[in-house]
């Protein structure tokens, strides 16, 4: 067990390469890493009557029982990287290679280093995966692993940060523990409250978490006294304190003007000989955690989806029945929602399997970060709102890919379809927002049964998954005997004398149908694909529908910029047969579902016009 | 001035209305309505020694000394459109068109509403635009003008509230009021804290707001004390009201279930009757403001951004001078910055004229409801941070143009190309976003003087327009005489013998001049087009150049899924040139820009390879 006086040469030895493995790379953090190195040695190595805090078998990181350590404050990657080369996990010439191309040492934490337990680097967003991790370690695993997040005073001017602390507060978590590294300085200046641990406090307190006030965070006994105070506590708690932004730097300590510069080689030759003696071979054992096994349920089977052909069933209806129905045979299920469960029909679920259901409120960042941080640990989270509202959360799904998680987003009332609640309630940039991430899949059913379908799809897919519903019911079209794999597509009509081919998805599939059915009364063929799948999009049958009609329409209640008929486009670009997108491109108003699509000219009659005009 | 009896008497109506709107619509909010009815009522009218709380004059709305009062919870839009009905501006007949197609009584308020003052429906938004405002009364505008903001209990859950409420604190915004509608009820459930005051009480305390209790706010009593004391307060304060969800209709009071729906016809009957006599021809008058003129400044002349051709400045850096030199020629600007300053360039401008720069702090949704509130008060907002996180006020965006205002966004440290910091800080799907916006404007330009003349276009630029810029140097091509119009682009090669056209924006254009250099030194000549308007785009010249050339090569520094490569596609759908993309296609990494772009095949050498494949 570590005495004082290691903890302190631990210390030394961590500015050592937090100093000069940013001066070999030029660039980084270290004055925002200097600040917390007592907190995060305190934390790691530290004891209070002989408890260990933190507690992890780096031999088996995966293990569901060992704490977890999320840098919210992901700049202060030098000390990230540090810590676990104390612990005897990175050797010193490969923390040399920090910001390297190709290194693990990325700028920010990500998943190239395999004890990132988030990606972060946006600030704000490590309570919100650490809510996530507490409530699976807490709720759903029932382990006694805490979770620790060490935060940077300037990132708690994001609100996220807030709406993480009261879901916190709200579930009781624990086991959750906030570590703020109170430096005062920001980027470009002094932040909101300066070195006022007064104000933290106040707020700490009021959304319900124990504040813990550290004087000095650089005194390692005031620093164990706060943890063990911390995990004492019966809710979350949050360590609050004064640091000084540089420490141990002569020339950069509490000064302006140092954020984001790595020293050049002459000053950090002086600031390390200033360190006094550090000894590089110092390695510090972690303690281990309490190894007991999680809460785990065996896969079990499930029936098939029923529905009646030609029911009208909205498929944010099948979503939530999805759920429910599935479940047995994904035990890894867990499902969030923002205060809209009765919308999204996630309720389905939740009044079947109310402990693995999550109410996130209207809170759709914390959310995003709760589920990747469900997501991190093995757990595959379905979270829903309206899509719309998941743009509340797209700098948490954006950083979420840098985590690489298996995760599945729903965004129901989607398009203009949605009718008299108008343009805020209607997702009409879901879709473009949702391709932009690498590997991810786009998926938007347009019935009950492609619907079922593709949630199950979704449970097995490696990556990000995205199912866009709609409120109004539409037909079934499908029978329980047909797949939907991720990729494909589904060529509804077909002849060998089709002028165009319209491709839609969700509601505008339905127009695109009774269109056709008109034309072929008139004697005009055109060919009806459905892409449920508008990322991976299935290019082999787009390219092959090209070679055989004369024109490509595509249909989508969504903004024209980004979404489906993009997506086509980029399928087929190079090839000669003209592709036409029919889109929202108009202000959406107010006003019953079909005068909508007439006015935006997505209707049944507006498409037969379109073919008219270009087949 | 109206005494209690008639405030009571308007309270009738306001809920007359409220419950026959809805009904005749089959939808709508009525209980969420009638929770607030007697706190609007109370401020429009009320009253306390003598002391009217609204100030407005209808007859002159677009005045600045008025008030401005904000449905932040839009869906309470009954009592919205009531609330101007009673003031005489709306008639009755026109009430009854909520809902319905090309009504201006939209299901959320939206500026087909000539009181709305902004958008509002995506809950969690009101308080930011407020802070805008408040913050252009008091500290641009000099003037006594308050600013109400309605909120409901449930959207206290999202972050956003707290980072305009530090934000209003920090700034001493003595006028900005929120008026919190406590009823317990959200849209599936009870809400966080339920009626439980006192928490909120301690929150908002916290947060640095004077926190006004109203123990009953249906008590017109209660409620003029509380306004009072409101705007007494010498920093911004906040009504904590206990009220009933749906409050005046026995069947549906305090009840779970009743959350957005609207009562049939019977019901409404019942409920009408229970209100006893309505006066329907009751008409209250507002309050005048002071009609003292704001602060103003008269345009003056400016000079010409000045940069030597082939130095090497970075485009933000020419985002930061543009602000400063174009000031005064443009008055009405306001610049706001994320807490990144010193990385974006404003500071620049911050430094000339502190007086116009407002610090968001890391808080990217306040900065843009902020900027929504100046822009819908005439002020043109240029606001500021990473293109990366933009992402985190997606939703503030979106909502923003439904109040079609005229503003403008800088996203720095766009792609890859920013290097060592790795991905989390790299803006590569900004152009997607930005691009669906309706009427919006994307402009990327690829030196100092593009971005100059372009931040000069954005000034002037009706509707939302976004610039992107670079974190690296990049040479100065163009001379102070190129004007660069929105919508339009710019051919720098081109021959009659062209192959194939290179079109880039940003730190490809460069990597495109240098490639076509060299393919030029093999005997291949390739056209170099800088299309700095990615929206809209230069359709005319694109498909000139591809009836020229034999393919088109796209490179951008963006995800493929709705940038630069899909704007040229979408432009040239149906034309037969072949357009490849070069994108970022890999998950990108912290290295050196320059091995950024090698790794993502968008260097010089990689284009060379790409013509050579293709043309």
């Amino acid at each position: 067990m570590p005495d004082i006086a290691r903890l302190q040469g631990m210390a030394r030895l961590l500015r050592y390469w937090i100093l000069t493995a940013t001066t070999q790379a030029g660039s980084g953090h270290p004055t925002s890493s200097l600040s917390a190195v007592e907190l995060m040695a305190g934390l790691l190595w530290g004891e209070k009557g002989g408890r260990r805090f933190f507690r992890f078998d780096p031999e088996e990181r995966d293990h569901p029982a060992n704490d977890r350590l999320i840098f919210s404050k992901g700049h202060a990657s030098p000390l990230f990287y540090s810590l676990w080369a104390g612990a005897g996990q990175v050797d010193e010439d490969e923390l040399m290679t920090y910001r390297h191309f190709g290194s693990r040492m990325e700028g920010h934490p990500t998943s190239s280093f395999p004890f990132t337990e988030a990606a972060t680097g946006s600030l704000g967003q490590g309570l919100a995966v650490g809510l996530g991790m507490a409530l699976d370690a807490k709720r759903v695993d029932g382990l006694p692993a805490n979770v620790f997040v060490l935060l940077g005073d300037s990132e708690m001017a994001e609100g996220s940060q807030w709406e993480a602390m009261q879901l916190a507060a709200h579930y009781g978590l624990d086991n959750l523990v906030g570590v703020l590294d109170v430096n005062r300085l920001g980027q470009r200046g002094e932040t909101m409250h300066g070195h006022d641990l007064a104000v933290y406090e106040r707020k700490v307190g009021a959304f319900g978490w124990e504040a813990v006030v550290v004087e000095d965070g650089h005194d390692l006994e005031q620093v164990a006294d706060a943890y063990a105070r911390a995990l004492e506590a019966d809710r979350p708690a949050m360590l609050i304190a004064r640091t000084v932004k540089g420490k141990g730097v002569a020339e950069a300590e509490d000064k302006n003007g140092w954020h984001g510069k790595a020293l050049d080689q002459e000053a950090c030759d002086r600031a390390v000989a200033d360190l006094g003696e550090v000894d590089r071979d110092l390695r510090l054992e972690l303690a281990p955690p309490e190894y007991r096994r999680p809460n785990r349920r065996s896969p079990g089977g499930i029936e098939p989806p029923e529905y009646g052909m030609g029911d009208k069933v909205p498929t944010r209806k099948a979503y939530g029945n999805a759920l429910k129905r599935i479940f047995p045979a994904h035990p890894e299920m867990v499902v969030l929602d923002g205060e809209v469960s009765n919308s999204t029909k996630a309720a389905a679920f939740k009044e079947a399997h109310p402990e693995r259901f999550f109410e996130m409120f209207i809170a759709e960042q914390a959310m995003a970060g709760a589920a990747l941080g469900f997501a991190a640990k093995g757990k595959r989270p379905f979270a829903s709102t309206f899509a719309a509202f998941w743009s509340r959360a797209s700098d948490f799904i954006r950083m979420a890919q840098y985590s690489e998680p298996s995760m599945v987003f729903c965004g129901s009332h989607a398009g203009v379809s949605i009718g008299e609640d108008g343009p805020s309630q209607m997702g009409l940039e879901d879709m473009a927002f949702f391709r932009t991430l690498l590997g991810s899949a786009v998926l938007y059913p347009s019935d009950a049964m492609s619907c079922e379908r593709l949630v199950e799809e979704a449970a097995g897919f490696e990556g990000m998954a995205y199912i866009r519903t709609t409120r109004g019911g539409t037909p079934v079209i499908y029978g329980p005997e047909e797949t939907f794999p991720i990729g494909g597509c589904k060529v509804l009509r077909r002849t060998a004398a089709d002028k165009a081919a319209l491709v839609a998805a969700g509601v505008t599939l339905h127009e695109a149908l009774d269109a056709a059915a008109e034309l072929a009364e008139e004697g005009i063929s055109v060919r009806v694909i459905d892409l449920y799948s508008v990322k991976p999009v299935d290019r082999d049958t787009l390219l092959e529908t090209a070679g055989e009609v004369g024109a490509i329409i595509t249909i989508e209640d969504h903004y024209a910029a980004g979404g489906l008929g993009e997506a086509v486009l980029s399928a087929l670009a190079g090839h000669p047969c003209p592709v036409h997108s029919l889109a929202v491109t108009k202000k959406a108003r107010s006003g019953p579902s079909r005068e909508q699509l007439e006015h935006q000219g997505l209707s049944k009659d507006a498409i037969i016009r379109k073919v008219k005009e270009v087949a």
